[in-house]
C-alpha cells in the first residue's frame, strides 16, 4: 500500500541527516531523473540537465562550492540541476519524437518552433527565467519521487554557481539552478516547518 | 485505492481542455494552495502569493494578458502564481510559528535571518532568482496534487507578466512567475509528450 500524493506532500521534510552507508544503485538514481523529466515545461523544451554527483572525490568539491554544507557528502546522491538557455534552438530535436507518435503534428511543431524563437531570440531575461522554471519543476517532481520511494531529500539554492559551474565544466548554456540531496534518511531531522495560513498567500478573485 | 506516485506523475498531462461546465468549491481551491504551499523554499521563506481567478471576468482579463488562451477562462481555476521579492525581510515572521513550535530554536532563526540579510540585501537577481524557484517549486507542487485529485492542470509561462501585474493590482515586489489551470478534463487532451532518454540528460559523476 503507498502513501497517497497529499501524504507524500504532507511527510517531505528538507533532510539535513542522512545515513551515509547507504547508496543508492545507478537504476535509481536513473529511475528518478527519469520522472523528474516528464515535470512539464513551456512548449516541452526539457531545457534541463541533471549531474548526478556520487563519487566522493566529486561529492567533496560540489560540497566545497556550497558553502561546506556536510549533507552533500552524506547523502547518497547530490544533483546539480541545471536548466539551460537557448531552449529555442533545441525545440525542434526536443518535440519530433513527439511529432513521430503522433501526439503533435507538423503544423503545430513548426508553430511553436517559431513562437519560441519570436520570443526568446535576443531576450536573456526570459531565457534564463525559463531555465529556472524548467529545472525547479523537474527539481520538486524529483523530491516528490524520491518521497515516495522512502527516500529522503533537500533543495539547495545556497552555493556558488560560479564554483559549481567550473568544477563540473558545465557549459556556459548551463545554469545551476538548484542542487537536491537524496537518500536514506538519518535520525534527527527536523518535523516539516511549519507554514503561514492559506488565507495569508491567497486571495481569490 | 489512490495512485502511487509514480503514477501521478506519469499520467500528468498538461491539459487545453477543460469542461467548464464543472466547477471546484472554493475548499478544494483552498486545499490546492495548502499543499502547495507544503514545497520547500530557500530557509522556509515561503515567497509565494496564489491568486486563484474564478470569476469569469476575471478570467477573461487573464486570459487578454496571457496571447487569448481560451483554457484560461474553460479552466475552473487559474492560478496566478507569483514569487515575491525582498524574502528575506519577512523571513522573521514566516519562522516564528516554527520557533514556537519547538521546530527550530531562536539561535537558527537569528542565524538565518542574518544569512538572508547578507546575501538577498542588494542582490536583484538573487531575489528575482529565489522568486521564481519558490513560485515553480510550488506550482508543481499544485498540479501533482491536482492530479491525484482527478484534476487536470497546466502551467503557462506564456504571458504578459507586465499586464498581469497591472490588472490584478500586484506589488512591485510581486513577480508573476507561472499561471496553472486546473479543473476537470474534457475530451481531446493530448497524451503526455516524449521525453528525451535519459542518459541525453544525465550525468554520474
Amino acid at each position: 500500500m503507498h502513501a497517497s500524493i497529499q501524504e507524500i506532500i504532507e511527510s517531505r521534510v528538507s533532510a539535513n541527516n542522512y545515513d551515509s552507508s547507504r547508496k543508492l544503485s545507478e537504476a535509481t538514481i536513473s529511475e528518478l531523473v527519469r520522472l523528474a523529466t516528464l515535470a512539464p515545461s513551456a512548449y516541452n523544451f526539457q531545457n534541463w540537465k541533471f549531474l548526478a554527483v556520487v563519487s566522493d572525490e566529486a561529492k567533496l568539491r560540489l560540497q566545497a562550492a556550497a558553502f561546506n554544507q556536510q549533507k552533500i557528502s552524506d547523502a547518497a546522491v547530490s544533483f546539480i540541476i541545471c536548466g539551460t538557455l537557448n531552449a529555442h534552438a533545441q525545440l525542434e530535436p526536443a518535440l519530433r519524437p513527439s511529432v513521430d507518435a503522433g501526439i503533435i503534428d507538423s503544423k503545430t511543431l513548426a508553430t511553436w518552433v517559431g513562437m519560441a524563437e519570436q520570443s526568446h531570440i535576443g531576450n536573456a531575461l526570459l531565457q534564463r527565467d525559463e531555465a529556472l522554471r524548467s529545472a525547479s519543476l523537474a527539481a520538486m517532481t524529483l523530491m516528490l519521487a524520491a518521497q515516495g520511494m522512502g527516500l529522503a531529500s533537500c533543495p539547495l539554492s545556497g552555493f556558488d554557481a560560479d564554483a559549481v559551474s567550473r568544477e563540473f565544466d558545465l557549459h556556459t548554456s548551463e545554469i545551476p539552478v538548484m542542487l537536491v540531496t537524496v537518500g536514506y534518511a538519518a535520525a534527527g531531522n527536523w518535523p516539516q516547518k511549519l507554514r503561514k495560513p492559506v488565507q495569508e498567500v491567497m486571495q481569490v478573485v
